[in-house]
């Protein structure tokens, strides 16, 4: 298992959905940064169930305890550990799940590899697993923030109702205005009438997440393989749920010509450089060019349905699964802060390996 | 620069496009398997330019020569080095491009992260790269070959003009039927006289490359952050021009609804379990499911075009670009090799690491 | 902090001295293995203050939790995390080091590395650190021990006394049946009163651990950089207090020539390969031969000491500081337990590296 | 198989004894480097073979071609390839060691963890694979001393010969003075004598390499695993035919008392922090103190004599090798480059790790 992601601000995530708890430990957090409890618990909150009426009603309190590498209310340059205890455990709604794969989950996937599987709830592979990385993103977003970098995640398509708004233009406050996280209010309405109506069918629904990268500067992103845009969309195909990435004019850019989709360079007077167009979404070569860096995510419906469905039994007999239980009808609402989060990890770690670069020439006297 | 992939078939390219050559060195090739030169050219082949009338008409050989690694036709397990000198270098057709920023290509950004850039032809950031991972891809076929595994990449779409066939039947020998690698022969014709008629109006086209890869058994891939379709989301967009990448059912599947969605187990009457449909694309929670793996990555329009462009010089002053030299009018038909490539970079790694993982309870002795 | 160590079994140590706790997290650690929160407090007893009267009187009951990756007594193959609670926390004994810079401590390393320092107690810097890795050694040894592997250590040399015993006929038993860990009984009564001698006049002593491990079969460790003899001497040296590392013949087998040191082959009548002397200490070319793994780590005089000493303040002035409070007159007791624990995570890992190499021929069918 | 090395500063080697060639890429070395085939050329002509009668006559020019990274004399950012052609293979002289295992050499360990091995010459067993090392460390040393860090390596003793004289005296000219890279002349004149004795008895002697490292600030290594003296173990027992590593004090200061070992700190007028005495050997915790770093390695010695030992086929039948051919008498006249290349390595890497720390609150713009 591979639980650990960046070079120089290091995450690794640990527990199951029904063990003692989830966390997370931070290794490369710079010292000196200012760092709470409360830091922590504002994004665990956004992501925390039973938040509003169109997430599941599991009870968590997600509270969030720093074990190590803050003292006085200070990090100290060394590991940070997060720990989340679990508390809502009801395993009898999943002792289904002992015997049956669920379908689209990743039961069948886990016993193939493992030879073993925590059943009840996900285990691992439970969206719980994520509150570690939402934790360690808020210590990303304040490092990121103190260099003027600002992450911005919304829900920008439910089905087939889309915000009628350009990213460019939304602010974290419209975001967190309404409980679906969608800053069109119009459309943030009809959203959460759609998902009230497909969990009533004991049905779920998918959508796309946009997410704005604001003030990166020009120079983050190591070319080759550990491109910008590459390890975003690795960062975002490692969450839950997710079936797709493009940044910039992404799949739709495919029917453009060259002519139509090439950023052209403008100098202003100050000598400042940027580009007429967006197309490349703030990276080219792998290298952010000091535009907003923008890219998508596709969430598919949550898989999880109140709904018998045909599966088969861990003795790999035909069998039914009934749906029962509490679940996220849509999963975009408590994936925004993921998304953010994610975003944050990649980009504070190309910052501190672009710090490595940039300052060569300095001395460390 | 991270030129390096994998954990434990690691992967490092080395070279710039105007430099003595671009190569790579494969640490981690299991011993004892059979290959040649050979076995490498055929893959450099199918990217190598000057191939047909729709590529760029640079003429290279691309030979590859195996400086290690190898010994009495078989490996050794040490890291195997391909070298591949550089040859037709026609540095006056860049001239321009010491004192210009080429639209949506990286010389800006390169000179904003390393104040330095290897001005003739692109360096580092040029598509010669990809020399280097095919290579090494060829090497990582062979070895998934070992194993049942087949990878294959066609054109699925040039800018609107679509092949009409399912993934699933895709062959590559219908693949490698005409130049512009569409297995569909009616829409290659189409494909291959769009790309004519942009590059006489110095215009470029890009479009989407569908891969699948054949007999992954069920187990490969790591949970959490290095998910199977996260690690290929990530070598994707490593790939020079990309912008998008979905897996099974990507973003149209966000339209559907989680019954509609779920891929439903089913049991043969010897046990052998497989899903009724496959929006999962062969991977679940990160893993292999046993069902093919089946992705799409979207490429943009080329870059350079022989027009001119607004654009700025590197002193950022606003000037104009000319459009001249060698290009290639659409990347697709070259890309494909270089897609299956990196799939198969990636999955091999993945074979390794569940090697390690399935087999611990067998004595070495 | 680089708090990581290990390519396949990847081991994260966090917590400070003073703070809520210290603790580990394992990933990578096989599933199906059974595991219960006595195997690992087995090994953190030895490891524990407080266990004779030759060791520092800080009392912690050291009590293990395990928060993660285990399931009905088992490993799941998911991270392990182990959390220990700092308990008996006498911040008053440190006051003095808030301002003062302990003589050959890290204090002031610390602080020039991070501007900032958890400065009661040694923060991370303490030997409370080895906590995480002999919880985490615990775990590698069951699984070494699944494989026929044993992990032997004990305290060879206290100052210039010296065990008079060959390291081969070293059990287990005979290095718990005192206090010291010394196996030869007449010297571990001297070692003993030694070291309560040192306590009483406030100074300390230190000596050298020599670690034997059993049948490793041939063919673990990576040539060239991650040799067996290379990793194990990174994890030693990673220990704190230590100054050197030596394997089979040592610094002593520099003065031999070489057809004294060369170890000859010699083959049974049933083809079984070994060498009729040791002198590579079981690795040549950084591989494992089959022949008993033996080394020696050198461990300088406990740094703590509880008479004045000249020093300086965090403002860089001349000052004196008083030694007070409780201190391990000898680490070494304690360090036998850290010793095995850091020796079975490198053979841990390149035991699951060696078979994603051996048994690569085999489909996972 | 592991050939690299660090995690900024990455180092990979490639390359057999008796193959095309051997050669290196390093990536992440900083671009605006000064950079010529002269540079790396005067490490490799103080590593090659035949340069002077008390090593093996071997001829080979090691010529290196830079065949990526530099462009206009300097370097890009982009990984250096250097490649170093083989020229003078007699593989005659290896024809036994097809079918019998030379003691003490790496060739039954290769075949019991690879299954093959590349019998003509050592392969990658080589001290020939050092070149790349060698050719890596030239550039790291043109870093450091970029900063103002300079790395001093000698021939310490040979078996029982000792240079009398401080290592804090010695300087790069006096090393280079004679033939056996001894400070000291007198006894660098008995040490020639003595290897040109045991070469004429077909014998070899090893002895040891004592290095110091100048200028490094405080401030350097990584606390827990990655300590600047683990990293430096680890990267000196990389090193063909080293047996013992030791750091400040090592094996000789666990026979002081805390008292007698601890290094007090003293400020001078201007705030300045030193130690009165380096037992530390310039590292505390881990971390560089800002005094030299001074360690000694121990090379066993060398292998190959040219003398009848017994040994068994591969097929593991009992029998004898003949010594003949070409060898090293002693390693350590050209492992005094390889020592001070491997250092460079684990400090040019330490210093751009702490690059990305210690420039954490300057903004990039």
């Amino acid at each position: 298992m591979s639980s650990s992601i960046g070079t120089l601000f290091r995450v690794t995530t640990f527990g199951e959905s029904h063990g003692a708890g989830v966390g997370v430990v931070i290794d490369g957090c710079p010292p000196m940064l200012e760092l709470s409890p409360g830091d922590i618990q504002v994004e665990l909150d956004r992501r925390r169930p039973g938040q509003s009426r169109i997430v599941t009603q599991r009870k968590e309190s997600d509270t969030a305890e720093i074990l190590s590498g803050v003292f006085d209310g200070k990090t100290l340059g060394s590991p940070i550990c997060i720990l989340v205890r679990n508390e809502n455990q009801r395993s009898d709604d999943y002792s289904e799940m002992k015997e049956k794969y669920r379908p689209s989950h990743a039961d069948f996937a886990y016993d193939q590899k493992y030879g073993t599987r925590a059943w009840p709830g996900g285990g691992r592979a439970s969206a719980r697993e994520t509150v570690g990385r939402v934790a360690a993103g808020a210590i990303a977003k304040k490092i990121l923030h103190s260099v003027g970098v600002q992450v911005v995640a919304y829900v920008k398509r439910i089905q087939n109702i889309e915000a009628n708004i350009s990213a460019l233009k939304v602010t974290p406050e419209m975001v967190e205005s309404n409980i679906v996280r969608c800053p069109d209010q119009k459309a943030a309405v009809e959203m959460i009438t759609l998902i009230e109506s497909v969990r009533k069918e004991g049905n779920s629904v998918g959508g796309v997440i946009e997410c704005v990268a604001w003030g990166v500067p020009a120079g983050w992103g190591e070319p080759i393989f550990d491109k910008l845009e590459a390890d975003l969309a690795k960062a975002m195909l490692s969450i839950p749920a997710t079936k797709g990435f493009e940044v910039g004019s992404g799949f739709a850019g495919t029917y453009l010509t060259g002519l139509e989709h090439n950023d052209e360079f403008v100098a202003d007077s100050a000598g400042k450089v940027t580009t007429t167009t967006n197309n490349s979404g703030g990276i080219q070569g792998g290298i952010s060019n000091g535009m907003p860096i923008q890219f998508r995510v596709a969430f598919k419906p949550t898989a999880t349905v109140m709904r018998d469905q045909n599966t088969v039994t861990t003795s790999h007999e035909n069998t039914v699964l009934q749906g029962k239980g509490r679940h996220d009808p849509c999963v975009l609402p408590r994936a925004v802060p993921i998304v953010e989060a994610m975003a944050s990890l990649v980009l504070v770690d190309h910052y501190l390996r672009q710090l490595a670069l940039s300052n060569r020439n300095q001395n460390l006297a």
